[in-house]
């Protein structure tokens, strides 16, 4: 297998986070850059992956990154006479903006996969939890935007999701609109993206994802399990559900709380995303609860679609994650939820060669449309991630290759300013992910989140429209 | 280790079903009571364990016991001119209350493990969901016990659960009004019983189990785990979460329905058992979260510790189950749940050597007194299981030793009519139960369902009384 060349990194490479995702990363920058080992730099405090990095000949910086240190720490790693620096954010407990915000200072190309704050946010209980939403994280980015305009490129949050999934609803929706017969031109800008969601018939949009990856090793009872981070999946997981709301939607959950902003796109919930289950559907394995986690791309999908007339909302997709993780997981969080506040002490990421078998089945579920619902994404199994690149398991390919796509799309268009993933060239950064991402299918499905409901129950839902979230939530 | 021998079984020995509890039950009756395997017959419908029987040298009759063949089936095998017959009922999808009518009628002794109905009541949705309910199902066995008082011993739901943690509850009650320092006379009959409960201050109790038990081989996708029958617990945990509700209760859940008798003991929850969880303790994992699932046993023995003034109920505790099965169970539940009414077509039950380790652990949580909480119960190993008896994991053995018990105390009382686990003398009963249980521990615990609460999320409690279901219910 030959793989496609994106050109010379001239300048020295900064990786923040040496976890699951920085492990994967580090390959595939060596893979397809001009690149020298001697040129890239691992910032990471704990030994973990040191025989990776001794092995591919990459110098680390053992530190834990703080508001206090990261302008010393990184600043000089950062500047440079020859070429563009490149900071590459793969950590926990980092803030995405204040990295970023000094790699644009001092010229260096900017990625990263969430937009992380300081350590210490997403469990201060004396924070009104609104400001512990994606939401609130998304509006610092937003401010920095706004504040400093233009400049060196920056990809905000640019992982699988948030990330490749912006690129994934772009497709699915020129594919539900060829479907449907909508007769269309090609959009070219944000509202022409938007008016197209809009006259398709969407109404909303899952991320919806079933990870089948599973271990030779039984869980130990008292461990959290997990095949990507398990610290920013327990961080995430507590924060509260979230999603972006909506025009169409006319029940609204008791636990829903606005934000202040009336002109904000997305609600949360007074209830943890990973206590929040939702209906929705994957082409494998049909219909399954996921959890209605938060996640940047909930925000900046809704956003991004948005039809404005001046300041008024015209119409707005709803749109959430709907996650079914690992079982290990799953049984984790069970185990979480109910052990009283206290936070597990032993964190495992499933290794490739631990897992025996499954599968991360990632995708975009577009419904309301005259064809009902249409799932577009990547069914990536473990086996073939391990063919296609090393010390990754699926889940962490599905997010690696799309940190290549955007490191590839920053490096051609340095001069973009801070961006979000919806706002790049989906079909450039897609051309570079896909051979990385098993089969990408469509399927359109007759399912709908009222199938198999009020049987031996009766529920609360409404019959009159199968996409309320009223019917989706699990309430 | 030498085996205790409780006597000659003679007459022959029916045994109906021979699931996990069957094959687990049978070495049992053979090591414990003089028995020619020639006396025993097994009936069930299909093939599985036919090397066990013919290891045993046990016939089979292959049928499937329905409404309409079961007097011509059971009716020639249990009459007998010598001797008194036995008919131990381990199956699903059998009438209890008919097949013990028949046993009663020829003579024979009866045991089960649980009030089961003919095929087809659990998941009919043409029937009201109060006949869906362990509380009528039970009124079917009082009205059996009202139309034929006395007579042959018939012991309805002898089990671990239903069964020996009516045991644990009287023993675990002597050991809390020993703790509070209660002056009392030891009970005599069930009026002493339910007064010691009220005056030690009991508010209510829990069967508090956590399985961990867990396989070397995955779980598959698509596949029900469990530690015992899937059928069983399907059946169950579809059924409305129920529970005997008690005295002390100023709170009711917004989906409790009442039963039609306003003297009905119990309430049951317009949800899945399944889908209901409650926050509990055990004393190896702390706190957790349980399911209610639905059990004989929350109704028996709150009605049995029912302290009345005529018709006038002057004290009753809360009783229910809070489980936590094993997490591949947990992980089909969720499967289950999301599948928009499919029921899973593959069905495991988890064998004591393809399991790697864990234990179950169960037993009873009397709480709301002065001392607070106390938990007694059995804490079995998978591990020390195999060195106890064969063909069973930790689960099966706490249910099979609990039969043998419930046979031992028929055949030394052979003419006390219909009897519940609660009314029989518990002390006999743990006697010959305790060898095979592991550690029985009774551990006190400052735990309570308002620790760790309302930390991130505002949560709907009552502060000012720790024990109540409000508290304790996830809602
Ligand atoms: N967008 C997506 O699809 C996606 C998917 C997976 C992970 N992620 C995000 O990617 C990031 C990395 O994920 P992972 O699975 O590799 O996580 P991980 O938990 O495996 O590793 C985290 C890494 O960050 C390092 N780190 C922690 N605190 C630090 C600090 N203060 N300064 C510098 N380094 C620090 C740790 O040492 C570790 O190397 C996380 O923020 C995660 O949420 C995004
Ligand atoms: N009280 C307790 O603690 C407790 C614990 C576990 C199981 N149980 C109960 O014990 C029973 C057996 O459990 P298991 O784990 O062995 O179940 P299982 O599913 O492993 O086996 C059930 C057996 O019943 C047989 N069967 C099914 N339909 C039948 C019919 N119509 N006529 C005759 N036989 C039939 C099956 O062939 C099988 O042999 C179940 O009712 C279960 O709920 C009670």
């Amino acid at each position: 297998m030959t793989h496609a060349h994106y050109g010379h990194l001239d300048g020295p490479v900064v990786m923040i986070g040496f976890g699951s995702i920085g492990r994967g990363t580090l390959p595939l920058i060596l893979r397809h850059f001009d690149v020298d080992p001697a040129q890239i730099t691992v910032i990471a405090p704990n030994g973990d992956g040191d025989h990776l990095l001794k092995e591919y000949g990459v110098k680390r910086v053992n530190c834990v990154l703080t508001e206090q240190n990261h302008r010393e720490v990184l600043g000089p790693l950062l500047t440079t006479e020859n070429g563009t620096a490149f900071c590459v954010n793969l950590s926990v407990d980092t803030s995405s903006v204040a990295i970023m915000r000094l790699a644009r200072e001092v010229g260096a190309l900017y990625v990263d996969t969430v937009i992380e704050p300081w350590a210490g946010l997403y469990d201060n209980p004396d924070l009104p939890m609104a400001q512990r939403t994606n939401y609130a994280l998304r509006e610092t980015l937003l401010a920095e935007r706004r504040a400093r305009p233009g400049g060196r490129t920056a990809v905000s949050a640019c992982g699988a999701n948030p990330g490749m999934v912006s690129w994934f609803v772009k497709q699915a929706l020129v594919d539900v609109a060829d479907a449907v017969g909508l007769e269309y031109t090609t959009p070219v800008d944000r509202s022409d993206w938007a008016r197209l969601m809009r006259d398709a018939g969407v109404r909303g949009i899952h991320i919806a994802e079933r990870d089948t990856q599973r271990s030779q090793h039984p869980r130990q009872i008292g461990t959290f399990v997990n095949t990507w981070s398990v610290e920013g999946f327990i961080a995430e997981g507590l924060q509260p559900a979230e999603l972006g709301w909506g025009t169409h939607e006319r029940w609204v959950p008791p636990t829903a709380r606005r934000q202040e902003d009336p002109l904000a796109p997305a609600l949360f919930l007074e209830q943890p995303g990973a206590d929040t289950r939702v209906r929705t559907w994957c082409p494998s394995f049909g219909p399954q609860y996921g959890l209605c986690v938060t996640h940047n791309e909930s925000i900046s999908i809704t956003d991004y679609f948005t039809v404005r007339d001046g300041e008024t909302v015209q119409y707005r997709p709803t749109c959430h994650y709907a996650y079914h993780p690992c079982d290990d997981a799953m049984a984790s969080w069970h185990e979480l939820l109910g052990s009283a506040g206290t936070l597990p002490t032993e964190h495992a990421i499933l290794d490739v060669d631990e897992i025996t078998g499954g599968i991360d089945e990632l995708g975009v579920l577009l419904y309301g449309h005259d064809r009902n619902a249409y799932w577009y994404g990547s069914r990536l199994s473990n086996d073939e991630t391990r063919e296609l690149a090393p010390h990754q398991n699926a889940t962490g390919l599905q997010v690696t290759s799309a940190v290549l796509a955007a490191m590839v799309w920053a490096r051609e268009n340095p001069d973009a300013g801070i961006v979000e993933a919806d706002e790049i060239d989906y079909r450039r950064c897609l051309d570079v992910q896909t051979p990385y991402l098993g089969p990408v299918e469509g399927h359109f499905t007759d399912w709908t989140p009222l199938m198999g409901r009020s049987r031996l129950f009766t529920e609360d839902i409404d019959a009159s429209d199968p996409w309320q979230f009223r019917n989706v939530l699990v309430h």
